[in-house]
């Protein structure tokens, strides 16, 4: 069955606090790294998935995203997906 | 001063356990999401940095990078830097 590559990226929703993103970019000024602002910390999802086509592969992960990898009261998500090669398997 | 959106991608390094990615592996088969594998969490960071130029603010990301978002002993990171449009700023 064909393996495709997915990166799920889970972030706050624009309107939602994000108090360690404003630990670290006050963080950032302390140790001497100047002019940052709007620092926001997300989760970035990698995994593998075997499905018969893409179609397939992305509605799992939207599933998958929606009910299991992201809070949607609070986090939006994006999903980037690409066919695995599988020349080297048997 | 120019200004550069970045986001940075920190990932456990390959040789590092992921429990919490496992677990959501795990999950992911209990709710009904077949065939995932090699399910990995790591953290997406999104700013904002201002710099007289691209790359001086790489030079400052690979700093902060390095020196406070991930913890070189068990993570990786990547760095992507592009500029930020300022048609509408004064």
């Amino acid at each position: 069955m064909p393996q495709f590559q997915a990166r799920v990226l889970v972030s706050l929703r624009p309107s939602v606090l994000d108090p360690a993103g404003e630990a670290a970019r006050s963080a950032a000024q302390r140790i001497g790294v100047e002019g940052v602002s709007k620092l926001r910390i997300g989760k970035s999802v990698d995994l593998a998935i075997d499905a018969p086509d893409e179609d397939e592969a992305r509605r799992r992960l939207e599933v998958l995203s929606d009910r299991l990898l992201a809070n949607p009261v609070i986090e939006d998500w994006s999903l980037d997906i690409e066919p695995l090669n599988h020349s080297n398997e048997s």
